[in-house]
């Protein structure tokens, strides 16, 4: 219906204000965009799926807001059923189809299928059981889920409840909850997807003495649900477990055995094998392949983090920019325009130094996928030395960098007042979703721990052995820490009116060194309780993390493939990184000896001027990232900058509330006016 | 429908669990109760109110995450108009009301009409437009909201957008909406429900030489919707903005004005009279009225802070008093049940310094209170001199409460794990909700500019006339300063073994004063930029905020009313909030002589005992905040710890999503199976 406001402009216009500040910088986003995804032809596969999506009415996404959480789940089915269609359609091959489901932005009730469910297939099948059951996976004949974690279990997998016994007269193992916390709980795409699913269950076998011994849990794969009617087979109880902060289209499950009977095959038998007549247990090969795939998963994670932390600083970077808000107090002229938000330093000092972890994020992203393939290749030599290093370095970095884009998006939510708060910040589902991810895959706080103990175990061999020369980056900077200490002269971050990149990696160094060290002072020399420890440890993991992001960012620089311009802009990023980090933890640096009390009391004013240096580079920095306006889905954060007109078009045109006329008379039972529904219509939904 | 898990129990007894945490502490959860609620008879009317609302199936909360987001402002209008009937029903006062407002924590569709609506009215109409409208607003025969934001313009409301010109031939206002970004945004009741709203529009008055001159923002009572359609006015759009983080069920809306005429009486005019035939502009009466309504609207701020963190507390200290998770790796028996996580420091860090924090909170609400009703009798009085006090106060402690706690929901929400995802943690809506307050009532970034220009102001004064004696406390506090600098003995927090709470309050004063003291000679004698300083600024007002959470806890103690078990208690509570700021920010402690590096560097090991004693009270503590099961509305928390019946009854019995069977086969459009819907019925949803 048109009315007067089809004819208003914004005060301001966002596009030309964004086009001056694209005009000002020298940067090219193009080159930044080939720098950044210089991969697997990412942004020509961007480009080509998103062509595809777009014109699919499926996958608009502007009524996903409105949406009961029973029809989110309805539409991700609908969604996730349709990609595959559209790999048959289209010819996608699997990263077009992931580019999908990026771009799609929600968690698909297939997702648990073609990853923990096949990769587990894939891994721990033995050749019979991958020649069975692998053309299923493939073929989508069958759903999988992976049924791990229970209601009163997650982290602690040798705690699991669920009980696998086996029977050796019927050669059938019985699967059985036998409380209420042994409920399968949290599995992805189990509520109301799955048909089968992989059941990690502690193996109890028979002993001579009539008894029965756990050998750990193990995984079983095992039909859930009846082929024709979708409804559980007999002896399971399985269903979704209801709503959650984010993951809306996702069914995540529980599940609960009442002695289902499973035949002997149903033992993922790769590792783990039971002798059919004795049920003798053999286990066969090495874990490490386990732990490099898990390692995998978290060199993801980073590259995931550093995406979404983009994604939230690309929408608050272009409207802070729009955004006008009070003149200057100290101008002379208290006519002229209100000062862009952007142009705040209690803005910038939000927004430029997470732009800066974005990039952070990447190299390091970079140097561990680098790391997995080097790792993987010594794997399949036999080679298994640098699992460890890998392990707890990914720990660690799982541990920070997804803190970091946790808070990060909120922090860019708040920059922006009011409208942050509204559902054209186009935060509202990533924030929902992603603050899952301090939790899953491993703890932030717990996970700490992997890293610390490994870098105690490193500085106790160096203790032991000043002399031993390794090929261990950590163990050759704890050896250079044991030679130096005593005689450490703390890093002087300025030489002359320079920023020293060198000095500033030294500091990062020497601290996470000098903390490591009494770390295994505390518990190796004076033997203190390791869970007294726990703060501790959980710092020096972020210290550590800290100084491999600082040391990758700098390494990338060295020199820079970028030209000189965004060279000169990605020099500055890394210092404002790292200064930033320091200045937020200077006690540390201080007490650590690693940076002089001079450099640390000028920091605040380097870095006001660092982020005068990035400001003009803003919103072409993040143009770098080239996130589609599809996956913002953003009025704030459009590439176009007109944000006041489609705030406004999603309130006035694409609002459902405003198609219904209520009845506000307190005295009246009536809601929807002249509906005589008394009320009636929402109760019943209680 | 029965089935085998009916007889399931978990495998450890929340109920009995938390009965031993409650005999294991001498604290009386009811003296505690009384100490915190003793004024307005809080208890007995939380009692009461509940009483009627647990029994009506409207109030009912189970369904709430599952509802769409139309149906959740249906939903809250029908609870709306069904508390105004309890009110005439159960005779209930504006306290009463207020209570059960609290107890369905949710934002009513009516709020804006017994909050803004009504106290602009009572405060800025004429005593003849009050005559008129007062009736009409007390009986709820017109639902008003309060028009006041704009889509281009929040925290500056000099540069609002839409005009009231006055036309003194008709003798009418002419209110217009010219741009896209004058349209009144984010206004609540006002979307659907309000028939009329308060609208704030730049006053146009004209001159003798034809044009028109703007007197600033000023209100207009304008009817908005038609009597019995309850359809917009012509002249008017207005609707619903939209989805937003929280707020689901308050209809926040835009209202845009096609040269609406209103008459000369739309103007309130107490304060602002245009004469109806020149035209001519008078003002009348003293600001300091309205100041003080805002200081009392954030002195219940902080109270409300207090209550929502006491409320995430109580949730996370109960279930990680029950979750079980790993042994102890240094335990000689591995063997034994799993530590309760709130046994790990690594939880109690985040939990027991924000259960300090409640309690600091809760006594500066109070002294808030107290200054807010000393300020509002002397302003009776004529005395308007402590109103400049009582304003940057508030706006600091805004700022630094709202922080607390918005943060400190996640944080309790972190550290439950995966469970603290799920819908059963009970913080998904107030956590949605919480996250607009940091913006809203001055966004908690800009805000803090106007305590650091006061303290800057005081500091000024005192320098200027170090021997002049004041009542006002913080000057008081930088004449001591300036009469100590150059002697400064920093102050020692252990005093032997024991902690010296008098020497933590003065190195709270002593880092307050001397960061004022820098950034008075920043500003004044070095005439630095203001927005060179912003930051440091926003860092000050948290630093002198902190300073009047550790003054009034500390006085608190002075002595506690508690019987000994409680006072000791609290008096670790004091000194873990306190200790717990000073070591996240021991840096600025040290480089302003406030303590001494040795008390410094023994910060982390006496939190650690602090928390040590804290503990076995823990679930006592949270106990005394009395907050209703109702209101947590969570499994997590429950009073009575059936976590994980509550989860599984939560997911396998209330979960409309597993009503439905679904086909999940790839190659099918049909969603729901066996309906043959292919796919539509979502499809018309989008």
């Amino acid at each position: 219906m048109p009315d007067f406001t089809d004819n208003l402009k914004p005060k301001d216009d966002g596009s030309a204000i964004l086009k001056a500040e694209r005009d000002r910088s020298p940067i090219s986003t193009e080159e930044l965009s080939r720098h950044l995804f210089s991969k697997n032809g990412f942004l020509e596969r961007q480009q080509r799926v998103l062509r595809v999506l777009e014109k699919e009415p499926l996958f608009q996404k502007k009524q996903q807001l409105n949406l009961a959480r029973p029809d989110r789940y309805h539409l991700g089915l609908a969604r996730a059923k349709a990609l595959r269609r559209f790999v048959v359609r289209e010819g996608w091959d699997v990263e077009d189809y992931r580019m999908a489901e990026y771009l799609t932005d929600e968690m698909s009730p297939y997702h648990l299928h073609f990853s923990m469910f096949a990769t587990t297939i894939k891994e721990q099948a033995s050749p019979e059981q991958k020649a069975y059951w692998w053309p299923k996976v493939e073929s989508f004949e069958i759903i999988g889920a992976y049924a791990q974690t229970e209601l009163g279990h997650g982290s602690n997998v040798r705690g699991l409840e669920c009980e696998a016994r086996y029977d050796p007269n019927s050669k059938e193992f019985i699967l059985h909850s036998p409380t209420l916390t042994s409920s399968k709980w949290w599995n992805g795409s189990m509520g109301r997807t799955a048909t089968h699913a992989i059941v990690m269950a502690q193996l109890l076998l028979p002993q001579p003495n009539g008894s029965y011994k756990s050998f750990g849990p193990q995984p079983f794969i095992v039909q859930i649900r009846e082929k024709v009617t979708h409804e559980p087979v007999d002896g399971v109880v399985v269903g979704d477990i209801g709503p959650k902060y984010g993951y809306t289209s996702m069914d995540n499950g529980f599940m609960l055995f009442d002695k289902l009977r499973v035949p002997h095959t149903a033992l993922l038998s790769r590792y783990a094998k039971v002798d059919p007549e004795t049920g003798a247990f053999r286990k066969e090969g090495h874990p490490g392949v386990v732990y490099g795939s898990l390692t995998n998963v978290r060199a993801n994670i980073v590259m995931h983090a550093r995406l979404v932390l983009a994604r939230a600083v690309t929408i608050a970077i272009r409207y802070t920019s729009i955004r006008r808000q009070f003149r200057d107090r100290d101008a002379a002229d208290q006519s002229g325009p209100e000062m862009a938000v952007l142009d705040y330093p209690t803005v910038q000092i939000r927004l430029l130094p997470l732009l800066a972890t974005a990039f952070a994020l990447h190299y390091t992203g970079e140097a561990m996928h680098n790391l997995y393939n080097n790792t993987r290749n010594a794997i399949e030599e036999g080679n298994f030395d640098s699992i460890a290093e890998l392990h707890s370095t990914s720990s660690g970095l799982k541990s920070l960098c997804t803190t970091y884009a946790a808070d990060g998006i909120e922090t860019c939510r708040r920059s922006m007042g009011g409208h942050g708060f509204g559902g054209g910040s186009g935060l509202i589902g990533i924030n929902n979703d992603y603050l899952s991810k301090p939790t899953v895959e491993g703890d932030n706080w717990m996970i700490t721990q992997q890293v610390a103990a490994y870098l105690i175990k490193i500085m106790t061999d160096a203790v032991s052995n000043p002399k031993t020369k390794s090929a261990d980056a950590t163990e050759a900077l704890f050896r250079r820490y044991l030679a130096e200490r005593g005689r450490r002269r703390p890093a002087e971050v300025l030489r002359g009116p320079q920023i020293d990149n060198g000095a500033i990696v030294d500091a990062f160094q020497w601290r996470a060194a000098e903390m490591s060290f009494r770390l295994y002072d505390a518990r190796i020399v004076q033997k203190k309780k390791w869970n007294s420890l726990l703060i501790q440890l959980h710092r020096l993991s972020n210290v550590y993390s800290q100084m491999i992001l600082v040391n990758n960012f700098y390494a990338a620089l060295q020199p820079s493939p970028l030209s000189a311009h965004a060279a000169s802009v990605m020099e500055s990023l890394f210092q404002l990184y790292a200064l930033y980090t320091m200045d937020t933890d200077a006690r540390t640096f201080s007490t650590t000896l690693s940076a002089t009390p001079s450099s640390l009391d000028v920091l605040p004013d380097i870095i006001l001027d660092l982020m005068i240096k990035i400001r003009p580079h803003a919103v072409k920095l993040v143009d770098g990232w080239a996130i589609p306006d599809y996956v913002l889905d953003s009025a704030l954060g459009r590439y176009d900058g007109r944000v006041y007109e489609d705030l406004f078009d999603r309130a006035h045109r694409q609002n459902p509330l405003n198609r219904t006329t209520f009845n506000v008379d307190w005295q009246s039972e009536e809601i929807v006016l002249g509906s005589g529904d008394a009320g009636k219509n929402i109760l019943a939904k209680l």
